[in-house]
């Protein structure tokens, strides 16, 4: 067994500079929540975005399990950064981040400029953003660990990026 | 608003076949669990794979942070089913499975069977499946839900699998 350093150091620019990139480029995350109906871990995919001001943000259906677990309870966590297809997947560089869950009503005078900015990374979403159970969420960072490969974690500042 | 029907249904053969290959196709997942710091949910990637009797499986190091929240609370969640380079990942299946992990004890009879399991399809944790640090656990899933896309959710009984 060989000893190794603490894994988890505090950012430097460079660690500012690669969670800054990933928050911008990911255009989907994982989600975890916790399930009302037991209490237990429950997960999963999502859309994500970066809103106006850089606050990430979701755009997801009512119908959905994660939308009523975040009701619920809007304490959750978001891990952004895919792996290609290519290399240790392990290797690749994620985002993970502690975060509560703020909801945008639908009547709120904001919603038609997080709309048109959210069509434009997403133009995808034209299809279903008008359908009435299709809703904004925003999420605001309580802490956030980088992990850039085995041996490479730092804590972020929400406030640093 | 249009009136859609309820988004998940019992999983068909079809279902059950493409759930079966994402499990059978995936290398990782993401991790949901509850942080034991804080009680809130925490995410993670992690190595997966299936053992040699098709339980979901991980190699993890007791220094990451899931690991410690794990050993305090087994109840997790985990989401396989990785969407390509191309198309909305929103329609890219994904299952999520809700489970409780088993640790193998570093000293049990079935490590060395696990580990050259393992290794066949992680031929890079060659590197690090022997520091000592490193082990494995078992996810026994408690429940499944596949995501084949807007409007295809289905539940699965883990006995199908």
């Amino acid at each position: 067994m060989t000893t190794r350093p603490d894994p988890v150091r505090d950012a430097d620019p460079e660690a500012l500079a690669l969670a800054r990139s990933l928050l911008a480029g990911a255009t989907y995350a994982a989600l975890a929540v916790t399930d009302p109906a037991d209490g237990l871990p429950g997960i999963s995919r999502i859309a994500f975005g970066l809103g106006p001001e850089g606050m990430p943000m979701t755009l997801i259906s009512s119908l959905s399990t994660h939308h009523g677990a975040l009701r619920a309870d809007p304490a959750c966590a978001l891990m952004v950064g895919e792996p290609g297809e290519k290399g240790d997947p392990l290797t690749h560089p994620r985002l993970m981040v502690k975060a509560r869950a703020v909801f945008v009503a639908q009547d709120a005078p904001e919603r038609a400029a997080l709309r048109d900015h959210w069509l434009k990374a997403h133009p995808k979403a034209k299809l279903y953003v008008d359908f009435g159970d299709f809703g904004f969420v925003r999420f605001a960072p309580v802490s956030i660990l980088l992990n850039g490969g085995f041996g490479k974690a730092f804590r972020i500042d929400p406030s640093a990026l």
